[in-house]
């Protein structure tokens, strides 16, 4: 960096800081718009939360266009830095639509009036998406506003698009991302939808886990049967689907379906060691939920288990009587939701066929089975070495004074795979969340240092992708 | 018997021949009450069923009763027999509750508007209660009643006991029999709600399975958690339970709870050519209701299995998300109902206590088991060598011209036990129901065969009675 680069990045980070009351106002008229995209009853307001982000990227000189779908619209919009630059083109990903509020009794205010109050960090925004992802995609407005106002205008070719249908599984995202790919070319996508390590330490998301989810049915007798007058002679898919699913880890916490980890690479001994480094606290993270030991394989250290190393949960189960009391029958079926989270190199598919296999080879003659699979999405691992991660990792040393973590997700963010799919473009998740942020949950929370200090991140990555063109 | 006796009886069966569609009126006048126990609309119906039977009794000379309970009255009658008589004295239990007739659309004639029809036996009865047990019962009654008209006079003591509750488990009945114990004394309990082996071949059931039956929780997190989040360190109670019921049974179908068969007597070798020459067809049994293979324990033969040997069957299960479509959790908790069949001397409070030794040895640290018992009640064999299991096995020798079979029930009844317990004394169960009587279900019928037979058997089961006296 130039030290005229570094010039103007300091005039943007006051401009920032000046105007964070102003950018917090913006924030809470956005918080305001009950944009719940999964009820009809609020599609007007989804509407509305997309107009006022339209009004917001013209205001900052984008060409930017409300795209109507198949459901909730797409805010897209362009912007192309200063003329000739080299710096990397940016495809800003956000989502604009949140989670229903419910329970509504559990709020401490009510979820679309945003509040802010007093936390252990100083001020925090209580609200439905104050984190989720309204306050993240606003961080980067306001860096976009900085620059525009303070440092000559938006230093690199920047393209933003916001969904309004995050929190439904994004239905028709893919084919809005291959209807308009060529409008959507840029060099990496930027999405600012996860988490710090905390509140002190910035994180860049660098694995998120994959997916094979589906649901089992084993069908045995043509109807319930009473159980003493066939016990003990007639199949019960109950003690069947429990036999082969109880079966499914072995006594070391391993999926014990064969082939299950041949294609799951060892983390290498540097990441290793880095997260050794960061000293987490399993105790603590599972005595949050109430449970007094970890689970899962022995051995493995927890954050790799978390991070880099695949699972198998059941989700539900049901079948037979399952009201008050007592019903001595042996059902006719029994059903269960099974979720494999996947880590990268693994075969979605695959791993559906192997589960396949390994029921086959256990189910009594007479059962029946069958399978209606709901989502495959396979794990995802972010190279680190190129120039945005680089840019992102600089930035976020410069704020913060200490290095970015890289971190690991649990959790699958398909749209990432989505826009590598159907772009062919890698993303780069750098994002401001804390874990107690009560995402999805009553009285979501967004701490106004994370805002601020996120706001100054993404001010100080745009400069410095700008600097290295 | 002597000649006289037997002269005797063969004018008694002669009443019933000739009295037959009277008594098939009678017990159609019965079948018009729906006295339906668990719906508290019926409760007059039920009452009125209760003073119907009263006035049989009372019209045959006996000093009769209608008791109330907590619950629907009690039937309780006396009748001295002869003055002097040492015949045995008989305490008849029966029935006269039914259930309800649900689902109504699925019956070809309302269900309390009894209709002859024909049916491949020729004809049948059909109403809800038409053996279950009010055509039962009536057998019994209709059998006094040839006796009164034309034996001189019921050739035996006899008690009647008629019970209003048994449809909803006979919540008052054992407090009745302490209550009344002195009153219903008796040298043997004659109950008429089994079956034949089938129709042309008589049975008298001697072999009852028990019970051991509860519900189990097992808890994890304090609540629902993200399964990509914590998938690998949480602990999974779905998972935790399928592991635990799924290791109950082994390769050979065996329970293997440690002891489970510690008290499992094998059946005599006698016992068993008997029950192999009854050539029981398994697989038509199973292919009735959807199945092609039988379950449970290898090599062991399917009427020992059905009758005399203990099962273990999952009732019910359900824990987490069991909604449509797909829901990524961890689920907090996870039951399921437990039903074991016992037979006799195993224990079942024995059994539940080695069930929750074999859950706490499987149950992984961080997770919590707890229990809600149901109900236990021990599998029961009742002696063939008494005089009065002699009468009847001479009684349907005489009516059948064949030997009745010594059967099984893999079911409970549980006032067999309950007489036991309270008033220490045993039971013989002789009973005239067909496999598809649709017991419990739509069109519910008993065969006019079976009642006509089984009339005369009763009456028969008397003279014998008191010829041995």
């Amino acid at each position: 960096m130039t030290a005229r680069s570094a010039a103007v990045a300091d005039v943007v980070l006051a401009e920032v800081d000046a105007g964070l009351d102003e950018a917090r106002e913006r924030l809470f008229n956005l918080l305001r718009i009950p944009s719940i995209s999964t009820d009809p009853a609020y599609k007007t307001d989804v509407q509305r939360a997309a107009e006022w982000l339209h009004r917001q990227l013209a205001d900052l000189g984008f060409d930017v266009v409300v795209k109507p779908t198949a459901g909730h619209p797409v805010v897209l919009g362009h912007h192309p830095g200063p003329g000739g630059s080299k710096a990397p083109n940016v495809l800003f990903y956000g989502h604009y639509d949140v989670q229903p509020p419910d329970p509504l009794e559990l709020w401490t205010s009510p979820p679309f009036d945003p509040q802010l109050v007093d936390g252990p960090h100083g001020k925090r925004v209580v609200a439905r998406g104050a984190v989720d992802d309204k306050g993240q995609l606003m961080m980067f407005v306001e860096a976009l506003r900085a620059w525009t106002q303070a440092g000559g205008g938006i230093p690199a070719p920047v393209t933003v698009l916001l969904e309004g249908e995050e929190e439904i599984g994004s239905p028709n995202l893919e084919p809005f991302l291959v209807a308009n790919r060529h409008s959507l070319a840029a060099d990496f996508a930027l999405i600012s939808d996860t988490g710090m390590w905390n509140i002190d330490t910035p994180g860049i998301t660098t694995r998120l886990r994959g997916m094979c989810n589906f649901e089992i049915t084993v069908k045995g007798p043509s109807r319930d049967l009473h159980s003493g007058l066939y016990g003990g002679s007639a199949l019960n898919p109950v003690n069947t689907l429990a036999h082969i699913l109880g079966d499914m880890h072995d006594k070391r916490g391993q999926v014990s379906i064969p082939g299950f980890y041949d294609a799951v690479r060892e983390v290498s001994s540097q990441q290793q060691a880095e997260w050794q480094a960061l000293g987490f606290d399993e105790t603590a993270f599972l005595r949050g939920v109430g449970l007094s030991a970890p689970s899962g394989e022995r051995g493995v250290p927890p954050l790799q288990r978390l991070w880099a190393r695949p699972a198998a949960d059941l989700n539900g189960i049901w079948g037979g009587y399952i009201g008050a009391g007592s019903k001595t029958i042996i059902p006719s079926e029994a059903s269960a939701k099974v979720s494999f989270r996947l880590v990268p190199d693994q075969d979605p598919r695959a791993v559906f066929e192997a589960f396949q296999r390994f029921v086959a080879d256990r189910l009594p003659s007479g059962a029946e089975v069958s399978y209606q699979p709901f989502g495959m999405a396979p794990g995802i691992e972010i190279a680190t070495n190129t120039p945005w991660a680089q840019a992102a990792r600089d930035a976020l040393q410069q704020e913060y004074g200490r290095a970015a973590v890289r971190m690991g997700s649990g959790g699958s963010i398909p749209v990432v795979d989505q826009i590598k799919r159907t772009l062919d473009i890698d993303s780069l998740l750098m994002g401001f969340g804390l874990d107690d942020d009560q995402v999805h949950s009553p009285n979501e929370k967004f701490e106004m240092r994370c805002f601020h200090r996120g706001t100054r991140s993404h001010a100080l990555l745009l400069g410095k992708l700008a600097a290295r063109a």
